[in-house]
């Protein structure tokens, strides 16, 4: 290898976060994708802090600190925003179970959620990471499976079957819109039914 | 007073809340209001948690606890959500300031954040609370005194001149979502404007 060494060092960062052993960071390509979509002025999508349950306080230099808190878990979807004049509601979750995605992944609350942004005429829909392949599952073709079925865990062929993978890149690192102009904005008719 | 202990601790309890000494609590209110909403299936709207900046974690009986931590700022707004098929996007605010509210209330990246969603046609407005009565400021009144003034607080004659008083209730407590109707909703042809 001839690269000098800051460079090389650039390269195996950039590797590690896309391809790298520990596998892709989606969370990290989307924040990525949403911030591109943001300078762009494409689409304003923003992932919603983690809440926290604040035990403890402090003031630090007359700073407030947190000296002891712990995570809760969101009862809506992480990422919401505006595309095109429309709500735009998801989740995003990564499984390394090759076979199935397993539900517990998504809270109860987060189901109703996604049921209500549907009623609501918004665009809601799950990005999976799995087997190195991201899809997009429609919000609908999601509570399809939950309503039809009793399984704990979503097969993995129902996800090659209804998700649409999203391809990954150079700025958008996952343009995950493209879909959503193909699923939703390019096909009024479908827009309430998600 | 002939009320049993509990019911009169109760009766103190919203009284408190609601018209106290401490005054009324802005972010209690609305976030029983979106409580509400959202049981009534009127709308989606709720406030997204603070964010934090995580120094040190810890294992405490295997959960993930967090040790230190320090408040962040949000670049977007408190308030986001969907109403009728539309994004909804607001920050409240009180202020003791009786004359003015100070513009260092709200952050250079909060203002844009206002102009982005007023360009991709989602509604946006300030909940303020002053001199003990909620106004309703919409982001494009807000953005034509930042626009044409190099004040660094709104003059209350302004927010009289230009906000819309949201009356309180009970359940909801601030039924702002009517003076969306209002503003918004029913006069399809500035939604663009906001």
């Amino acid at each position: 290898m001839m690269y000098p060494n800051n460079i090389k060092k650039e390269y195996h960062k950039k590797e590690n976060t896309y391809y790298g052993n520990r596998g892709m960071d989606l969370e990290a390509l989307l924040n990525d994708t949403n911030n591109y979509y943001v300078e762009k002025d494409k689409a304003l999508i923003y992932k919603k802090p983690t809440p926290i349950g604040v035990i403890d306080v402090a003031y630090e230099n007359h700073k407030k600190m947190i000296k002891k808190a712990y995570f809760k878990t969101h009862s809506t979807l992480d990422y919401n925003g505006i595309y095109k004049g429309k709500y735009v509601d998801f989740e995003a979750k990564e499984t390394k179970n090759r076979t199935a995605f397993p539900l517990g992944n998504i809270h109860p609350h987060q189901i109703n959620h996604i049921r209500s942004v549907i009623r609501h005429g918004g665009i809601t829909f799950l990005i999976i990471l799995m087997n190195n392949i991201v899809y997009l599952l429609k919000g609908s073709d999601f509570l399809e499976f939950i309503d039809h079925n009793t399984r704990k865990s979503i097969p993995y062929d129902y996800i090659k079957d209804k998700g649409y993978i999203i391809k990954y890149g150079y700025n958008p690192a996952l343009d995950y819109l493209s879909t959503v102009d193909e699923l939703y904005i390019n096909k009024k008719e479908e827009i309430y039914g998600n």
